[in-house]
């Protein structure tokens, strides 16, 4: 399998912490999106909709979307639950990320960290609902250890890449308690370092 | 099984859809999103972060976010493929379509649509991308029938809702005629007016 992905995007870090926690086997291929490397037509021939992460098994096939490729590499292991009512909870949280979440963090970061504007520069709407976001999610893990059912999940992946970036937004996770020791648990699940 | 929903949201209507198709009993609630149902405390119970649609099966637990409920109603059913990685595909365009697709079709259409707004201050970058999707959606549907696949699938349902309505956000679907000629197919398949 060929991972195409650029390493400083959480989207492709979540592929890659599915692919290294299942110790599947894999080819990275780097793609740096501030170059254009999404934009070229040897990747748009892979991902016509030109965005990464993409997969290419090796009989060919493409598979795009964060969350839809990792949700199909978890087919059959602890990070997938075997109920499909619990599956579906955590597809709940794959959708609830990518609408409710990824646009505020994720962009947030993207502004700062990419472009290297100040933190002041930032669209206020989406601090708002970024804010919202963290909250919500403090609120939820309070008291639980995981984001869906009761182990490590893709539901926490999925999460967990851009919430560690938070801060690279401008987020202050500081007092979010909830937050951070759910981090701490997930690094320690991921053998990443919190700082990585 | 109860739905909450609003029956102007394409996102609640996805799970009508399902639904009726499947011929699944449920019991629809009806929530004004736009006099601040999901604001209130009894329906903060069902669905903590404030969105509908949202199901209730009989044995009281819940489940959000649409493309994760009709993903988990359409189980076994024609309308989610049987081979994982098929399910995958559908997958990948239900999360395109939450990502870039709904921000931009759908916030255009409740700009004007509920807030009454002239179609001359939708936000620019929104009406871009709602371009870019629509001729992406277009471009990929010449020569093909179905979204993902060779059959009617939850894709076709989750993209269809707000394509269809794509015209009360300001959108022009007049030269598209790869998006035209598959909305007559849904339509047919969903028995629902054009119009409708």
């Amino acid at each position: 399998m060929k991972i195409f992905g650029d390493l400083q995007s959480g989207n492709c870090l979540k592929v890659k912490f599915v692919a290294d926690f299942l110790e599947l086997p894999y080819d990275w291929q780097d793609v740096d999106i501030t170059q254009g490397g999404t934009r070229i037509d040897s990747f748009l021939r892979i991902n016509p909709h030109g965005q990464v992460p993409v997969v290419q098994f090796d009989d060919g096939r493409t598979l795009a979307q964060s969350n839809a490729i990792i949700r199909y590499l978890a087919r059959g292991s602890t990070l997938l639950p075997e109920d499909p009512f619990n599956q579906a909870k955590a597809d709940e949280w794959l959708f609830w990320e990518q609408y409710s979440h990824e646009p505020y963090i994720a962009v947030c970061r993207f502004h700062m960290h990419y472009l290297n504007r100040p933190k002041e520069t930032r669209e206020a709407w989406r601090v708002e609902r970024g804010e919202a976001a963290l909250s919500s999610m403090d609120c939820h893990l309070s008291g639980r250890d995981w984001i869906s059912g009761d182990d490590f999940s893709i539901a926490d992946i999925a999460l967990y890449a851009y919430t560690r970036l938070a801060h690279e937004g401008g987020f202050d996770l500081g007092s979010k308690s909830g937050i951070n020791a759910w981090l701490e648990r997930c690094a320690r699940k991921l053998d990443v370092s919190p700082q990585q």
